[in-house]
C-alpha cells in the first residue's frame, strides 16, 4: 500500500517506504541509558533475532554522545554493511574517517530518501531523536521494554518538546526475559497527517 | 500457591496474598502526568472493563498530593465501596472525614495486610510509589501504556531512587486505542527474595 501520509515533491519522487526508525531498549519508566550512560540493565533475550534486526537497515544515524560513546568503547564508529551519519557541528570529518559528520538533519533525510535503501536506524541519543521528531522526520518508534525501573537516566525523549502522539502497530513478547517489544508509527498534526 | 517470597511473622499470619499494587496509565516515556498534572492524554478504552478493576480493590492509598488534584476536582476523596487512605504527615484527619489521614505507610500496610480483604490500590503519585517501593511494601506494577510521548511530567518512578527489578507476568493489548497493559513482579533483593 503506498503511504499517503508522505507528502512533497521530492519524497513523492523518492521511496517512500524507507523507512526512519528510532529503535532502542528503554527501562518501564522512559530511559534508554542509566544516569552514567549504563546499559547493563538491557537484557539480551536469546529469543531477539538481532542478525535479522540489523538486516532490515543499511544506514545508522546517530548524535555525537552517542558516537563519542561508542569510539570510547573501541567501536570506532563504523558498523559491518552499514553506513553511519553522525549528526553534529562540531565535529571535523577529517577526524573520523570512519563516518560522514552532517549538520543538517532534513538534507541528509532528503537524501536517503531520494535513493533506494533499506531502513534508516536513528540511534540512540534522546535529543537527536527530539530534534529528528520536532523536524517531522521520524516514521516509527520502536521500543523493546526492559522490565526493570531506573529512577533516572537518559530519557526516551528528553525534554523541551511538544507532545508527540503515536499509534500502536505491532508489538512481540520476549517471554524468556519478560521483554515486551512495541512498535509505533508517529502521527504528525491532525488525523496522523503530515504538515509537509 | 503460597507466597514463600513475603517474610516476616506478622506477614506469616496475615493475608499474604492480598496484594499492594501501582496501577496507573503511563505515556510511552514513563509519565502519569503531564508537566501542569494534565490527564488529558490518557485514552480511555472502551474495553477496559472498569468496573471489573475497580472491584479488585477495597481500598486505596494515595499520597497527599494526589488527594488534593481530587479535592480539588470536587470529589472529596472518597470513592464509593473503597476505604481511602491518605498518606500525610501534614493533613489534619478533623479536616478530612472522608479519608483515613496516615503518617506511617510500614504500620498502615502491616494492618491491612493483618486483616482480610481484596487487594490495595496505590493510587497514583509517583513519590507515593517510590516511598513505598523502597519499604519493600509493592508487589506489583501494573501499567497501561498508552501510544503517546509527553516529553515531560510526573514521573512514573521520581528520582532519586534505586533500581527497581521487575518480572512481566501478564500483558494485554487494548486494540482501539493501540494501550498496551503491562503487569509486573516487583523483585526485591537477590533472587527475588524479599529482604525483609
Amino acid at each position: 500500500m503506498p503511504r499517503k501520509t508522505r507528502g512533497g515533491e521530492a519524497k513523492q519522487a523518492g521511496h517512500p517506504t524507507r523507512r526512519v526508525r528510532y529503535s532502542v531498549a528503554m527501562s518501564l519508566d522512559g530511559f534508554i541509558a542509566g544516569p552514567g550512560g549504563e546499559a547493563d540493565w538491557i537484557l539480551m533475550d536469546p529469543e531477539i533475532d538481532f542478525n535479522a534486526m540489523y538486516g532490515r537497515f543499511d544506514t545508522i544515524v546517530m548524535g555525537r554522545r552517542s558516537f563519542e560513546a561508542m569510539s570510547r568503547a573501541g567501536e570506532g564508529g563504523s558498523q559491518p554493511g552499514m553506513q553511519v551519519f553522525v549528526v553534529s557541528r562540531t565535529l571535523r570529518q577529517a577526524d573520523h574517517p570512519n563516518v560522514m559528520v552532517i549538520d543538517d538533519p532534513e538534507r541528509l533525510m532528503a537524501e536517503l530518501r531520494s535513493k533506494q535503501g533499506k531502513d534508516v536506524w536513528l540511534w540512540g541519543g534522546g535529543s537527536l531523536f527530539r530534534s529528528f521528531a520536532e523536524l517531522e522526520l521520524v516514521d516509527t518508534v520502536e521500543v523493546a521494554v526492559i522490565p526493570v525501573l531506573l529512577g533516572a537516566g537518559v530519557p526516551l525523549l528528553p525534554p523541551p518538546t511538544k507532545r508527540v502522539t503515536l499509534k500502536l502497530t505491532g508489538h512481540k513478547l520476549y517471554a524468556k526475559t519478560g521483554t515486551m517489544s512495541l512498535e509505533y508509527a508517529v502521527q504528525y498534526g491532525r488525523g496522523a497527517q503530515r504538515r509537509r
